[in-house]
């Protein structure tokens, strides 16, 4: 009996770390010589890639780098179990959790501590990255990376802008001479689930602007200001971002990427199982237990549970799912190769209550789960 | 696929006949071609010999009788499936349910009403019966029943003494001149998880009293009356009911049925098992799955999903328990060939909001079990 246990995070119970062990402790409680499989998963969002260093056994490296408010702050890049592939995750440096509340400030966020992240890591010898997306506080179109790794932008008069969207709108033109030579000969896979364009009524600013802290006004300014970036862009290297879908992930970063970097963008969920090395592993595998906090019908549009239950499908793995929570419409799941779906809850209780006890809740049916699925055993 | 469906009912929500519609009905959501036999089970306290009658597809007689404070009112016998099986219900004419609150009183409450169910269907041509004592008002030590079946309890003055167990202490001869003569031609079987002795620190007053509202002098006096009363069956038919287990059930009645009838006593549940055929029924079944609104420690010692476990079973059929709500200590199942229990809860919520949404969340819950245990059939 080989079962790949590939949860993500139970949201502010469990990271997928701990779910997994949860499982896997419930899962030899049933039967204790299952052979389990433990490959905690993000979803691709914030904190994903921490997730999947851990997943490999790999390791972060720290340092210090420069927030999103220009303050030094410390943060890390990680290295896959592989010891070759970094995993930057933007938030790390310039994510939206580094700004204090009330301190909001999109038209001066800078993605330059990413920029630097993505350096030291150049510099530490590595080619292979991933980067996520997910969380930034940032508005600037990558810019502030860019400068971190050598890309002048000017004004008219000559001068290098300052941090932050709102000084995009003076860039006038882009100067490639200490742009690091080392980006072009090295791979960038970016982990984004944002489909947006970087402008316009669905682009960066008017979508993800306000939860960063921009106001009507500002979501003006910083469209205009994305939509004079993109038009210096467009000049230096003829690629137009304008309306590329992706291109408005993480406040125009992910345009960024695309215009000067050599990168591949994927949703984040496969990034991760793609690097998880789950297709392997299901080979001989009888079946994936995943989970998360709550599955409902979003789930069926992306997330981690789906996102397993399709590989494990394409593997004629089965696949079953532990939730917190479990809402309407998930049928659609059974289609995906999910045989059923199941609340951890065992009583009813308070939300903080099945968050305090979310590791046994786990951990119990998940043991129950198996009983039930693999009683041919104990019989 | 064939899969009996046994649930007690689970109590506040859903009583067992609806419960096994809403397991059946998620059953069916997973697999639509499944053979269900649904099997509504009482654990044998007060309302299981409804859910037997409903359960075998039998009938209610309704009629007038004496109720436990000696007005008149409306109770019914049921009648099971088979049509020869006369079921009553102690609590239906006698029970705790038919006296107001603050009207309690427990040295005048009678049985009398339960006598004329008896005599009733014994009229009706019944030689077969099942009485369940659950849920009696009484401590008259059966007497109220026995006067109604024609038995003269008189004091030393030769006059009959008056209903309630308060008068038994008054209780100097009995006259058998005009009991009912069909009774001994009749079969009881009496379904009681009542071990208590009649009389002393474990008997029907001193356990029972207080929850029929006896004061500590009522307790005492009850006690004493019942000593008396034993002391004269003693005299009249050379039982000794004092100290034997199970007279003490109903406030006395157990030991009456014990000492005046052909009767048998029986667990509850044991009675429910033989009398909806679950023997038969699990021929050629793949699955029991049963419930009831609390699975716990209890459990393990004699309600309803531990006594369908077992009896599954001894014919090699495993069962899953369903459960509003999943304590600790339910591990002991597992060697009563359950193969595994799950709460029906699908998120955090309140005892009212589950209770309210019993049926659906039991539905769902049936549903996602039985794809997750015949998943082999699905692929």
């Amino acid at each position: 009996m080989k079962i790949i246990i590939a949860p993500d995070s139970f949201k502010g119970s469990l990271s997928a770390v701990e779910a997994a062990a949860a499982i896997g402790k419930g899962v030899h409680k049933a039967f204790s010589d299952a052979e389990t499989v433990l490959l905690p998963i993000g979803d691709g969002g914030e904190g994903t890639m921490k997730t999947l260093v851990a997943a490999t056994g790999g390791k972060l490296k720290q340092l210090s780098v420069t927030g999103p408010l220009g303050n030094t702050i410390e943060a890390a890049y990680g290295v896959l179990g592989d010891g070759k592939t970094c995993v930057i995750e933007m938030a790390a440096a310039s994510g939206l959790h580094l700004v204090p509340d009330g301190k909001l400030a999109p038209l001066k966020t800078t993605t330059f501590g990413t920029g630097e992240l993505i350096r030291q890591a150049l510099d530490d010898g590595f080619s292979s990255f991933i980067v996520g997306l997910g969380g930034s506080a940032t508005n600037d179109g990558g810019a502030g990376m860019l400068q971190a790794l050598g890309l002048r932008i000017c004004n008219n008069g000559g001068e290098e802008i300052g941090p932050g969207g709102g000084e995009l709108q003076k860039a006038s033109g882009l100067d490639f001479t200490n742009f690091d030579e080392r980006i072009s000969r090295s791979r960038f896979v970016i982990a984004s689930d944002v489909e947006n364009p970087l402008i316009g009524p669905n682009g960066a600013s008017h979508i993800f602007g306000p939860q960063k802290g921009a106001s009507p006004e500002d979501v003006e300014l910083l469209d205009r200001s994305l939509t004079n970036w993109a038009d210096r862009i467009l000049e230096a290297t003829g690629m137009e971002l304008h309306n590329r879908p992706g291109a408005g992930a993480a406040g125009g970063t992910g345009g960024a990427f695309q215009a000067f970097f050599p990168a591949e963008l994927k949703r984040g969920i496969d990034v991760v199982l793609d690097y998880t090395g789950l297709d392997g592993h299901l080979q001989e595998a009888d079946l994936v237990i995943t989970g998360e906090g709550k599955v409902d019908r979003q789930t069926a549009f992306g997330k981690t549970a789906l996102g397993v239950a399709q590989r494990a499908n394409r593997s004629n793995v089965p696949t079953i799912i532990l939730a917190g929570s479990v809402g309407k419409g998930t049928d659609v799941l059974h289609e995906h190769g999910v045989v059923s779906i199941h609340s951890i809850i065992n009583s009813p209780m308070a939300l903080q209550e099945a968050m305090q006890n979310a590791a046994e809740l786990l951990e119990d049916s998940a043991e129950q789960i198996v009983r039930t699925y693999f009683h041919r055993y104990t019989m």
